[in-house]
């Protein structure tokens, strides 16, 4: 298998389904439609929606069972990053090597295409065609799934701790459960939901939820040494404004060697949860060691 | 029927759920939940539960039919009131005689709670219960329903198109669109899936739809002409707001006596939906009536 080719066909896959749930609109909701697809369609890797469709793949099934969730996913990541980089959260200028939304289009505006986005994820989810495929007992737990990661207890509440304790010193505790919520949760439905979407048994479900938790974990991590030692162009967005802004990373509290370690170790128990899955994991495999891979 | 006593008993049922769902919490997410907790019990009439709750009553159903779908209502309506108030969109620092979301934890905050509010919405509405109360076919169609009537098409374009149309000379026909986007679309939502989980058939549910849509405006041109004439200390906000702002009312483009002649039909219509219902549908009936009355 080769990884790359992989990414870009589910890619292009996601990226298809993405134009048609969020089409381009004329007459009064012209312009909301234009913020919000200006964040959905900005280059973004769309490891979530390509985690879920993988996972679904490990578990037997495939990319036509996820498709609602799967973009989705990709909908509520993108509302919380056009939030996050509002002037009165992390108030950033720059996203992917493109201005951000609030930049365009204003502040109310960024706001609005945010709430839009989430909004749209529960009713491209909550569509017919998924519960007729997925059957209801599925349908119901992979909303509630995505749901749950995305809400107050999950990504929302890692994004107010984490602006909470900008400047602050934590200690490591406080450092992963905000991980764990503003990053670890959302990807780990990602898997969760693939798994369930893709018929697996419920101790299958528990294994790909391991790795998902891990996975989770792992790219938090590398995106915090990412900052530190990325190059700026690649990102699009400045090196090192973690630090400058007092953000509370694992290279600011263990050190980068350490960092490293602990990444390496993480990346090992993700694959090694998968290994029941033999050869139809190999995606989720290839995508845990590109998580450090990426680094390079 | 006493509508007092009617609206007294429904309100004090969604309060008790609502703190059932919305606990107040200690540790990480404290300040979060608190920031929720604080708009969601700000002294609401809790409109939207409430006519979903008669809806229900409506086709035959009760109370318990609707208790997530219900308060999921509530917590969207609160979200979207959180996020109009932000200094970036209508910019009030008063709302319901209380000082707003952002006025108290600030504008990030804010965001969150209301992000936090919309999403735990979704969670609510797809737990299991309400999936083996319903049934999957009803499930289904009303989270659907509820995703559709907040989202990019619904409640959100009102919003958008509300902030672009300000202090802008526009028509009646857009004045509508925004209307029956921004406040109609939510309340119509409201009694359309009381119906459809109070076990409606085709048939009542267009007609309960068809009262929605009538009592949604009616809600909307009582607002603009509560904005005038109401009581300030009532309304926990200054009267007149609106014209300061050049918001596009009906007062404002149709004159304060023809406003009160098109808010009688409407009423008059909504009321008329409802003949086939007899007995059932009195609060509906007397809800609407309400909506004038409040002016009083």
């Amino acid at each position: 298998m080769e990884l790359k080719q992989y990414l870009l066909e589910k890619r292009t896959i996601i990226d298809q389904a993405l134009h048609e749930y969020m089409p381009q609109m004329s007459g009064p909701k012209e312009e909301l439609f234009k913020a919000m697809g200006y964040s959905l369609f900005a280059g973004g890797k769309r490891l979530r929606p390509i985690l879920c469709i993988a996972s679904a793949e490990a578990a037997g099934g495939n990319h036509e069972d996820v498709i609602p969730v799967a973009c989705a996913l990709e909908m509520i990541h993108t509302y919380s990053l056009i939030h996050d980089d509002l002037p009165a959260m992390d108030d950033d200028d720059m996203r992917r090597g493109k201005a951000t939304n609030h930049i365009v289009f204003g502040d109310a505006m960024a706001i609005l295409a945010g709430d839009g986005l989430l909004t749209e994820a529960f009713k491209v989810m909550s569509c017919p065609e998924l519960l007729k495929r997925a059957g209801a007992e599925r349908f119901q737990r992979v909303i509630e799934i995505v749901a749950a990661a995305s809400g107050p207890h999950g990504m929302v509440a890692g994004q107010a701790l984490d602006i909470r304790t900008e400047g602050k010193k934590i200690d490591t505790g406080l450092m992963e459960i905000i991980h764990e919520h503003k990053t670890g949760a959302l990807l780990k439905a990602s898997v969760t939901t693939g798994a369930i979407l893709g018929g697996a048994s419920e101790k299958d479900i528990k294994s790909l939820d391991d790795y998902g938790k891990n996975i989770g974990l792992a790219f938090q991590i590398s995106d915090d040494i990412l900052d530190i030692e990325g190059d700026s162009e690649k990102m699009g967005k400045p090196a090192g404004s973690d630090i400058e802004r007092g953000k509370n990373t694992y290279p600011a509290i263990h050190g980068m060697e350490k960092s490293k370690i602990i990444l390496r170790e993480i990346i090992d128990n993700a694959i090694e949860t998968l290994e029941a899955f033999k050869e139809r994991a190999e995606p989720l495999r290839q995508i845990a060691e590109y998580i450090i891979e990426r680094r390079k």
